[in-house]
């Protein structure tokens, strides 16, 4: 199968197994030496079984969809729209493939919602 | 040329551009119609010549480069290191091209540093 469109079907599954709860969907999809970062927090879960539990154990009724997936060989982006109950909040995951087409790391990025440095007013709009 | 590849050129054209202030070289990759959002903020900048004067006008020393670019048949996303003086933020940025292979939508996000919460201490490492 071609590269990228595997690694794209893997980026669609990690999503759509962690939405489902289907851990055992969700690991099979992940390297055993998988590295995951929070570079906003300065966190890494090294490890299937760490960040296996991270997800199992992460609290609170959270969802996610894809937004878009952007595949490019080993490599991917993807867009998400998450929920936790009624707050919602978009995330930016990097994702990349081992040689035997399993995701070996992983980086989310949750930007949070801030109010727009003055000086700018005349050239945006605001919704 | 391969789609995926055109657009993965423009990307890093747009990036450089940036960085060495050619803003012909940057606005000859925009479309007309370029729309540019910052979710974050909930600002949205319309059409090519705002556009541009948001980034002529753009206060600081500010720096850009690319750490990773995944392109994906028109969509692509780039993953930045950023620098203003000493003070350094990653950037997430998903794009849109044309039919004629202009960027015509630019998505930015700008995640800042938090705290972790409790509760997963057992679980990462910090750095």
């Amino acid at each position: 199968m071609d590269e990228t469109l595997r690694t794209r079907q893997v980026v669609h599954a990690y999503v759509d197994c962690a939405e489902r709860r289907d851990w055992a969907g969700f690991g099979a999809l992940l390297a055993e030496d998988v590295v995951y970062e929070m570079p906003q927090t300065r966190e890494r879960i090294r490890g299937k079984p760490a960040f296996l539990q991270f997800n199992t154990e992460y609290p609170g009724d959270w969802h996610l969809a894809v937004r878009r997936v952007v595949a490019d060989g080993r490599h991917a982006a993807a867009w998400l729209d998450t929920r936790v109950g009624a707050e919602r909040q978009e995330a930016c995951v990097w994702l990349e493939m081992s040689d035997e087409g399993l995701i070996s790391r992983i980086t989310d990025y949750w930007p949070e919602p801030y109010e727009p440095p003055a000086g700018r007013e005349h050239l945006v709009e605001r919704w």
